[in-house]
């Protein structure tokens, strides 16, 4: 087969078959196919798309590149959750104890943080010793040990999407909802799944910005689960402003475990909950909602987590003393400068604020501060007087003015009162 | 500057400034941009175009990638033709000596053949110990010294264009609109000129296939040209038919040498001089139809096809004595299957013929046979009987079915007398 060709074919809105799709892809891992030419594929279909069937057949033939898991020897149904990122969004991190606490295992591969969102696995590694980077031996014996764990993608699975990310990241081709799609799909049917629970955000601080192309989304990624045998359900949730109260690393595990300890904050707990009974929900459990609450109340969950931080080497003191993670000398408060109820809060200028302040990555080979971050102390719908605190930063000394100023702008004040965004926009479901 | 939010925004359906574009080409050339950016690049242009003022700053940014001609001190009007390519285009050999001939200077830099076209150097080059390959130097002598020069484009000219050419063809990206007109344009800019006829052609043997896309061409070099201060004319001119009656290298130098003594084709003769006088009205002369006849008909635009020859090497006992040129010894007819009218004759498909019998490049590494070609005796218009010579193929010993089969399908034979087709369809002037 011929690359130009193809190039060619998907230009002229003409559709590939899974044959072409399956050489394309493996001459692409295997360098024969060049970047240049995949970069120029990537751009045709951001205009001219992917059906149904190609779809799957690309994300069969990303799938393919690699290894895949077979974790058939575990006998508990094996649920996964994936977020398309936000800010604030430490979802993951009291989920999967839940879930586990509830018989189900959780094989948990998550990423890292670019830009103005946060990753799981720099979170989890502010926990001092903690390590996400387990080979796929000590990956299976701490899931089938503790029933979840939490660890970067191996380098073995789904090779062709670890190459095509850096690619499009690099050639102006990441936001086309087939490659989107066929991406975080393929790394999760890699998981050996029997389930997937979806979080797909939408507004401002996310990826999708608007109702439209969130559930497009969701529903092309809901098809390609359907064409690979893999139960699916969607939730679209707000990310309008930051999820909790914390943005950063070390901080955003103290918040995580408070949800754990029934301390956390409401929209946290509220969309961590509703996750949770989606994934027991296609676990086949029947009434996820009392088992969520028992997982919670009983201090399962929190025990769960504390065993999952010790099997991947981080102090499990943390579950008990928050003093053991790293935190920043500095707090600079940012403060009213009017009254009224608060209409907006930029999750995206928070996000970026806590990147400037060293929470987060620029560029992906920049390390992160573990214990610098934003507390977020107003939210849509609250009434501030001026002078009230609406976040606090915590930092190392030396001028952080960008972050602040970024901070500063990210908030509405406005004379009439204002409501709490809905949580849930929706829901979406084979 | 960066690469990936130009491409973005490009993608996005915005403009780009003109220090953009500029900063784009020059990092582009010199490797900063990589080859899997700009493909991307192009892939957006393909779809989201250029308008006027990015495309005069594209082609601007092209040009000023290297060299460009200093032809001051040649005080005659500069005058070249441009043709999109076709099958049978030997326009350029005959047309060049007569304007040189009516004191008008041609620079003319040509390319090789590629697919189903063949190209004005590589025909020139069957001539025995014609050279097309001319330093800059070399390049100007023979231009004072003979009127007119046919060479191959200098290294030093628009590097800009060989990188990103080379990179379209790989990457599915040549069909671009303003891609092509700022290839072809910052070419000629650069050589200098006070004008320049363009020689769109239009038909199942042209890069345009229908009328509306060939006059967007013409009308996006035009635009260029008036953007440079180049004061442009275009020809829209059928090839829905090979012009001329021969294909292939050397019998297309012996058909160009017959137009110089009268004894061209009626086709190819038309649309030389139609191109002559155009260039001659550009070069400001009162008379050109006349100049041209004049021209022909007193032999001096042979002697200075003659002069130019064996100023580049090559035999000059050409003009007088066709035996000096190569061919191929085998002949093989294409006969009429049914009697009646020529209804087409697929000049691709012709072209695609003589590829396969050596005459051209399936790829640009591979090399080509001068003497072999295809004699296309019946043309749209004439009248058949069964057994009547459509063509004759003209080959090296050796299995030559599928030219056969190839330059068998392009007849169609009707019951119903046919026309032949006009010759040229519009003129767009600036």
């Amino acid at each position: 087969m011929n690359a130009v060709e193809l190039i060619e074919r998907k230009r002229d809105g003409q559709r590939l078959t899974d044959d072409e799709i399956r050489w394309l892809i493996e001459a692409y891992t295997d360098g024969t196919v060049a970047d240049y030419q995949m970069s120029a594929m990537a751009m045709a279909i951001f205009f001219n798309g992917l059906d149904n069937e190609e779809l799957a057949a690309w994300t069969g033939a990303m799938l393919n590149s690699g290894e895949v898991l077979d974790l058939s020897d575990i006998d508990k149904p094996k649920i996964d959750k994936h977020s398309t990122g936000g800010v604030g969004d430490k979802v993951s991190i009291p989920l999967a104890p839940i879930v586990a606490a509830c018989d189900v295992a959780v094989p948990m591969m998550s990423g890292r943080g670019l830009g103005h969102t946060g990753g799981t696995l720099d979170k989890l590694e502010s926990i001092p010793g903690f390590t996400a980077q387990l080979d796929p031996q000590a990956f299976r014996d701490v899931l089938t040990r503790v029933g979840f764990v939490m660890a970067g993608q191996s380098e073995t699975l789904v090779p062709a999407d670890r190459k095509l990310y850096a690619l499009r990241d690099a050639s102006g081709t990441v936001p086309s909802i087939p490659l989107i799609a066929s991406s975080i799909m393929s790394k999760k049917l890699a998981e050996d799944l029997d389930g997937l629970v979806l979080d797909v955000k939408v507004g401002e601080g996310a990826f999708m910005p608007d109702m439209d192309r969130a559930r497009q989304l969701a529903e092309t990624m809901i098809g390609i689960g359907r064409s690979h045998d893999l139960a699916v359900t969607a939730l679209i949730t707000d990310m309008n402003q930051p999820l909790g109260r914390m943005v950063g690393n070390a901080n955003e595990i103290a918040e995580s475990i408070d949800v754990l300890t029934g301390e956390g904050p409401e929209d946290l707990v509220e969309i961590t909950v509703a996750l949770a009974e989606e994934m027991l929900a296609l676990a086949g459990k029947g009434d996820p909602g009392s088992e969520v609450r028992q997982a919670l109340d009983s201090g399962a969950a929190l025990e769960r987590f504390e065993a999952m931080v010790e099997a991947q080497g981080g102090d499990p003191r943390v579950v008990s003393d928050r003093s053991v993670l790293p935190s920043a000398p500095e707090r600079t408060p940012i403060e009213a400068q009017t009254g009224g109820y608060i209409a907006a809060c930029d999750a995206r200028a928070i996000g970026i604020a806590a990147m400037r302040l060293g929470a987060g990555r620029e560029r992906k080979e920049d390390s992160i501060d573990p214990g610098v971050g934003i507390e977020v102390v107003a939210k849509i719908g609250d009434e501030v007087s001026p002078g009230d605190v609406l976040a606090v930063l915590h930092h190392r000394p030396g001028d952080i003015s960008d972050a602040i100023e970024r901070a500063s702008s990210a908030w509405e004040i406005s004379e009439q009162p204002t409501t709490a965004p809905r949580l849930i926009h929706e829901r979406i479901e084979a």
